[in-house]
């Protein structure tokens, strides 16, 4: 199973009052993390969007533990791999880690999706479709590391 | 039981490049409603951090269903509530509606929290308090509403 | 010479670990409220896109001046209005008030711009185009003021 | 004169429905930048703050030029130094490459404060102080170049 590794690095404007991670900044790092991800496994986003003919990879469930708080200056290294692949769905589990102690859990449902043709003038709306076994076979590797 | 009502217009910078709502705002929305929430019992942040001698209300758990995407131009209502209070920790849930559609659905677990005086040159540690019951009485009334 | 007044509140998101708004926010309340200005003059963005055929009216100038800090639970008024009609480009200024005194000011240069169509693959490029008369002209009327 | 080099990745969540890097993201990059600049002269944020008894370096003054838009997948060079040293106020020039071209350019104002101690309950207020001659002297070296 791929697992990819990610530094992420806190910056100033990340944090709130409390001086510490604004909680939904988590989620922008767990999406870059997500990306990575495919990166890894060769599909770039923008490239597979065009290959699959899809829309993306939307999120339809998320879910998150804050255990530790994070500041400034904190580098966090985050473990993201595929947790399960159904359908025309799958989750991501990424674990963040803070001085090697896990400081925020994150879990992310995401459909695979084709933009619905009703009209372009319309609001947009999407349908699931069949991810490619091909898809899901690049994952199946074994840990790749590295900064992505 | 208290609930509060507000509206959320969808600006531009919001949206990512598939057109729709970056999901990590949602989790914005949703924190700026729980501050609306509790003000409206209230309870403003800033002045309730001082009168009860707390650090906050960190967010320790966060769980969000995106049943239909929204876009630029969009204004969604959102009805805010305490779910469950505990010891030190409660619950809020936000309903998110589109045109009186659910849109999106927010749990967010967050704890009455004190910071830990170790040193001050240290991290951030919070060490959560009992939750007076009388700030558990502000939110027993009845719906309210109205822009806050 | 249309002037739009737009309420803003500073939410404890949109502020950093000093306590006081974290300084893009404020191109970001900016960014809104020149969409609001031209809302006002009957112009939704999603809607001009399309009447006109151009991809949007970026940005290729901004600045600044950060006079008043401030901080979550404050309400800015912003006015915007257009400074200036160029060819192809148009300048916006935003002051935006905080209890009466002028906290921040804003610039924008922006321009009426299509997609250039090279390739569907490569990257995004754009190209002014000059803005029509009825464009400038919707925003010679007198002050509109309200919430948008 | 130092100048620090610094990689910035374009992610998804940077961009907005034109599928371009939102241009508030290019001053929160510029921000992460002159706390990079910072560190590499010796003085990381944090520890700078306590040493010299300051609240911070808040801009008074900024000012852009988007010359190429950047997209989802891109990576930045940003190249960054002190332009000029006053008094109490000094200015930071950012040079954002894209593939060897200037893509942004970002200058900023700030000013090394105090925050004033009228109460501890008022509005935040900031007061400009003398900048330390040994600060100034740390950014006389020459260049460093690294990620940081």
């Amino acid at each position: 199973m791929l697992i990819n590794r990610k530094e992420i690095y806190i910056e100033f404007g990340d944090c709130d009052p409390g001086g510490i991670v604004y909680f939904p900044r988590y989620l922008e790092y767990g999406d870059a993390c997500t990306n990575a991800l495919f990166a890894r496994a060769g599909l770039h986003k923008a490239q597979m969007v065009k290959t699959y003919g899809i829309a993306g990879i939307p999120m339809v469930e998320s879910r998150a533990r804050f255990l530790v708080p994070s500041q400034f200056g904190d580098t966090l290294l985050v473990e993201s791999c595929i947790a399960e692949w159904g359908r025309s769905s799958f989750s991501v589990h990424h674990k963040l880690f803070k001085d090697g102690v896990l400081a925020v859990e994150l879990f992310e449902k995401r459909v695979w999706v084709a933009r619905t043709a009703e009209s372009a003038e319309g609001p947009v709306r999407f349908k699931g479709q069949i991810i490619p076994q091909e898809v899901k076979d690049k994952f199946s590797g074994k840990s790749h590391t590295g900064r992505k």
